[in-house]
């Protein structure tokens, strides 16, 4: 059992990560491979390079090294924004009255606001290190393009954004934060580009999806020299480098003897529970622990616990490879909650498979009883917490609650993955008591799913 | 010569200080006494309590005790969200091509965005202790606003906020924040004080002051019972609760052997400033170092500058017990700029008589060279700042720039004391090339001098 545990865990600097660690080189399958969307066959380094950076590509398809080295000028990164503390929540303890520990490691505190910035470093260094002149990737909550807007200012390099329109419209401070660092913002779907005009077209007041938003960063990634297109999820490269929060966490458990029982994470990519649970994952499929792991989803995007395990298309403008993942169906576009960072039709490739074969759990939760968490967790811990961020705090809530029903002194652990600070407008509705819960009909479901192509699923 | 020094220093939980530091237990002249505003006689213990609270009084005028304890419940607090890092800013040296070592105190991780937080919850912590209901208090920019709202609401406490009009307007969001901690926030001048409704006759469409603002929360306060009026800044026992900042400070230097030539802090009220230099400048009394110690104040609100050494309200309705300090006159309202902040008249009377003593020296920089600074500062530090802490930045970049040209390697630390988020129409504003320097004119500067109260200033 775990004692004298101070309220904050930092690491010193000697004890941050040198490595990335690639959960998959311990997975004992691998998820399906990535497919060319026109011959439908396993997809070559080559191909992916045509659109991705070319070490990231190298990255997404390197199945076998455990470890890989972070390169210097990353670490230099790091030390600057890291390490994220590790909190013991000792007042959400006390005022949920019970014997579990809870446990949340913080990555807010950034200006990124999030952990995004974890690999949006790592891509900047990247493209530079390959000469290239600009990149454009898609942001949906803003967190993404907020922490690719730092990268590309602090390796002097040009980026354009596409920002859901819905997330635009609601959060025009965060738009102005992007472009205090340099970055060139667009609210998708837009004219820039024929995908964005069609969608216009076919959806007149669209608010916009992430789906929409990749098809647009790539149309205009593919029309320009020396460019290519970044992503700050669902891609296994994404996982890797967000392995710095698993692995940081590991060594802050393991210095102070504290033993997780649980670990929670909210989904919408998958980037931030993949890097978290990483090094423990890779320890439970060999046999070393018996941790529950949690993804944690919303009910209007519920991925994992509703959606089908098929490959689908990243964007809705089916030009990315085909994923096999959890999706909804690229054409599938959520109700405008305000966890705009989880509104995603899709879901990691790694953490698909590995809840396919019964690694992970998932659960999904509705809007109001999240908010109803992020409000008691800011009182009580002081922290003002992501929506998205406020998924886990739910769940986390429920597992220490049930831990006083039995009486258990379980360990409970969570990702906080965000501040909430640039979703004043969420929260005022909420004070408002505006807040309710959506929930995904039968009917939008079949909808999406009629947008996943049909090809031949088992390969 | 400091070496091995890490990007960030954090102290460890066992190292968090037990006791403030008391900075005028080691002064050689006091500041003269407060006077009542209606006998003009030093003001007495029974006295101050009848608008503040009883324990806080008692600090006010405790000018012997070198260190007060920190209540037990204020250090769990401050272990939630201290230590602040000490920051190695390596990257700015390195763009500034600076052979000096610069350092900051970061004080902006926690949720209310800055140093507030530290005073906010020692006085919410004894209004809670004597049994009051509820505290009234005033806000400019707000930080001190969403600090005691956090504050109040961790003890279960009422708070009624009145936030400076001109800032309640530029930042919905930061008044937002106070809402969902549960504050009342009234945008001052109001309709619900006698003073406020005058002040809107005298000055149609006026976008408030602090002065303003003061006497609006003490009214209301005189109006209630088991209700005490509580401040930010300014007075000694804020400056007393800030001094934590000093001893973090101090303590991670002497543990790596840095040995600050420069301390710079911007300086509105004081209590910043107050706090980070509070332990260096008891030595520096003691004849035990010769550090320069630098406030930096906006050239539209120069109290220390071009302000008066004289007795003057600390507010507009001329309430308040009258302080000796550095004024600009209890009348003066100073231009909207976006470091709203540091747009009070006054200034601490501890710093003014430091500073009247040559122990401190002064600077007034412009609103654009700020933000010239922020914006390098955001970029190569990855922290986007506060207007308020980006007057310290600006002159901390000087100062460095100084040593490239006479090659010194001085150390040059200051204080970064919170983040921009909620200022981003300042911000939008500056990166639409629409910023502008703005200066205190004569005419202006005479007619705040005329609303010092004309008594015998020598006593």
């Amino acid at each position: 059992m775990a004692k004298n545990i101070p309220t904050k865990i930092y690491l010193s600097e000697e004890e941050l990560p040198r490595q990335w660690y690639n959960l998959r080189a311990d997975m004992k399958e691998q998820h399906d491979p990535f497919l060319h969307p026109g011959t439908l066959a396993p997809i070559k380094l080559e191909e992916l390079c045509g659109i991705f950076i070319e070490e990231l590509s190298k990255q997404e398809l390197n199945f076998t090294d455990r470890y890989i080295d972070i390169p210097e000028s990353v670490c230099n990164f790091y030390r600057m924004i890291r390490p994220s503390p590790l909190i013991r929540a000792y007042f959400l303890e006390k005022i949920l009255g019970t014997p579990a520990e809870i446990y949340y490691k913080f990555e807010g505190t950034n200006t990124s606001g999030s952990h995004k910035l974890n690999s949006a470093i790592a891509q900047a260094y990247y493209a530079k290190e390959q000469g290239l002149n600009s990149i454009t990737t898609e942001t949906g909550a803003g967190q993404w393009g907020t922490a690719l807007a730092m990268a590309c200012s602090f390796y002097g390099l040009d980026v354009d954004i596409f920002m859901v329109k819905g997330s635009a419209d609601q959060k025009p401070d965060r738009l102005e934060v992007m472009k205090t660092y340099g970055a060139s913002v667009t609210p998708s779907p837009s004219n820039k580009t024929e995908i964005g005009k069609r969608i216009q077209q076919e959806k007149p007041g669209t608010t916009g999806s992430l789906g929409c938003a990749i098809s647009e960063a790539i149309e205009v990634c593919a029309s320009r020299e020396s460019c290519k297109y970044v992503l700050g999820s669902v891609l296994d490269y994404v996982l890797l480098h967000q392995s710095i929060i698993g692995i940081e966490l590991k060594t802050a458990c393991e210095k102070y003897d504290i033993k997780p029982d649980i670990i929670i994470g909210c989904a919408g990519g998958g980037s931030n529970l993949g890097g978290l649970i990483g090094p423990y994952m890779g320890d439970k499929i060999r046999g070393k622990n018996n941790i529950k792991f949690i993804a944690v989803e919303p009910k209007s995007c519920p991925s994992f616990t509703r959606g089908k395990y098929a490959y689908d298309f990243g964007d809705t403008g089916k030009i990315t490879p085909l994923l096999k993942m959890y999706t909804l169906g690229n054409g599938f576009i959520p109700s405008p909650i305000h966890a705009g960072g989880l509104r995603y039709h899709g879901m990691s490739p790694i953490l698909s498979k590995l809840y396919h074969d019964g690694y992970l759990e998932a659960v999904a939760v509705g809007q109001k009883s999240v908010f109803d968490a992020a409000s008691m967790f800011s009182k009580c811990e002081g922290i003002l917490p992501a929506p998205e961020s406020s998924h886990a705090i739910k769940i986390a809530i429920d597992e220490a609650l049930k831990c006083k029903e039995s009486g258990e002194k379980k360990t409970i652990i969570f990702g906080l993955t965000g501040t909430g600070y640039f979703d004043m407008s969420a929260y005022r509705m909420y004070n408002a008591g505006k807040m309710e819960d959506t929930e995904l009909s039968d009917e939008d479901l079949q909808k999406g799913f009629s947008s996943i192509p049909d090809i031949p699923q088992n390969r």
